[in-house]
């Protein structure tokens, strides 16, 4: 079996191929190619590929539906950064910032047509179940969006909710990259379930450990500014916490966070975090979905020597402190 | 054979029991009730399913591919009418100005994964040729919204330019609307090949006959204030000719079309149209590609009398003058 990083340089190479660029016409293509080669961990179709090879399915073929994942998911990106008015990412202006949000919304789709041409590109006898898995899994992902916009004006979110807009939003196309895999190599539902529970309790780990580091994460290792998520006011899986314990710490929170953005409210509000315990408890729940992934990756019967590349994936993506 | 008016009548009872409206997140599934709701002529699923009726095919089974292109449409508006900035659309809000921008973009992706789960809805045996026909048929809708962008800031655009950018846009889903008909009723591609170029014509000879109707129809039967491509601008069949002509009389238009937008402006640019007989040509264009459109349709090798839907919905289309 491959090393993570080398499946990866693998999938740059592939996008590369496609030759986006040269498309015509170029107002559609060039944000295409942009938001393409902006780089970024590959960690969808790096998931794709490990498990096509775990379970000694053709990791070769499976490299155009590994593509199209890895192309949705910048599609989502390109709409995200629309719906939430963001100007950088990956340190470079967003779609949106450089084009235009016309060229943001319409490249896009056209993104979202490219992935599915990608998907396609599989045998007969699995396409139903790959094109069924990818549908199931892009709706998802929108239902997810649609909620984390919801909740922007709710205060009575629940850490329930929470994980399952999370689980939507971000576990969902981990999920399915993971059972993907999984049909490509042959393996039967219940496999392909597990293999789906894996990547989704991966992607809620993620999250939730994404949004520890917000907030006590070092912002070398986490690659942002530290307490943006406080600055922006968004709902968190700390803050959610917060909000669901007594009426009166939800309330002192509710204040720190109601303090003009700035260091002030980022300090108040990392300190009331600290003092319930939220930032232990926010790691612990990340440490039990990332323990759910694990139990279901081995529930998939793989041996323990081909579980490694799925341990390692789980350390690098929600043990990122370390 | 059924009627055509019998087909749009069942297409409006098939979407009411999708129960889309009562589907949650309510954020993300209202909107497209609201927009599904609409009406509208649903020529669309009508062409696809009056196609199979005409080869023998089954109807019924049809009626889910057949929603899947109206639902594809009608998400193509929601994203258009952000990036067109429209307020109205079949004189009510469009989901845009009702529910704002995030939520016609992401309701429309969302759409857009409904559709094709409909489109999923087909025998093993013509799995791949429906979705791919599906796949090839979104880009090109998505390349002739951006190059209709892109001539906004051209002056130079040909009319062979336009007529290929609104087959992309208009006539490629009404051709794969036609060929899937085609395909699900067991029709060989060269057939299949006939009744795609059957609705690509009809698409073309639709929107130059729109062209036409804006500036030379009858606001009563056009269902719109006349002028309005004039007021905004809009690169028309008619301008892009007119524009095409002898650079004394595109400087004429030129200067016409940069009056300030309003009533003087509007006479001022039909009567350059008139003194060009450009209004004549117009009609004389959009008859030809109704002409390739009949041609296409008779060299499907259909017998006469499963003709009459293909020219009916002809010259309901393309002759919306009489």
């Amino acid at each position: 079996m491959k090393r993570i990083s080398e499946y990866a340089v693998e999938v740059e190479s592939a996008i590369r191929e496609l030759g986006i660029g040269s498309r015509r016409p170029e107002s559609l293509y060039a944000p295409i190619e942009y938001a393409l080669e902006a780089g970024g961990k590959r960690i969808r179709p790096v998931l794709l590929l490990m498990t096509v090879d775990a379970f000694g399915g053709d990791v070769e073929a499976a490299m155009a539906p590994a593509l199209g994942m890895e192309i949705f998911h910048n599609f989502t990106l390109l709409h995200d950064d629309v719906m939430d008015d963001s100007e950088t990412r990956r340190n470079r202006p967003t779609v949106f910032k450089k084009y235009g949000e016309n060229a943001a919304i319409l490249s896009g789709d056209t993104m979202l047509g490219l992935a599915e041409k990608q998907m396609m590109q599989v045998p007969d006898a699995v396409l139903r179940r790959v094109m069924e898995t990818f549908n199931r899994m892009s709706v998802e992902v929108y239902e997810g969006q649609a909620l984390d916009m919801e909740f922007e004006t709710r205060d009575d979110v629940t850490p329930d909710e929470y994980v399952n807009m999370i689980r939507l939003k971000t576990g969902s196309l981990l999920g399915a990259c993971a059972e993907i895999g999984g049909i490509l190599s042959g393996c039967n539902d219940k496999v392909c379930a597990k293999l789906r529970e894996y990547g989704e309790n991966l992607g809620i780990a993620f999250q939730i450990e994404d949004d520890w580091l917000d907030t006590f994460g070092d912002s070398a290792t986490f690659g942002k500014p530290i307490g943006g998520d406080i600055n922006q006011a968004k709902k968190t899986f700390l803050y959610v916490s917060g909000m669901s314990a007594s009426a009166e710490e939800a309330k002192a929170l509710k204040m720190g966070m109601e303090l003009p953005a700035g260091d002030m409210r980022v300090k108040t509000v990392t300190r009331i975090y600290e003092k319930m315990h939220l930032d232990e408890s926010c790691r612990k729940a990340a440490s039990s979905y990332s323990a759910k992934a694990l139990k279901a990756a081995k529930a998939t019967g793989l041996p323990e020597e081909r579980l490694e590349s799925f341990k390692y994936l789980l350390d690098r993506l929600s043990g990122r402190k370390k």
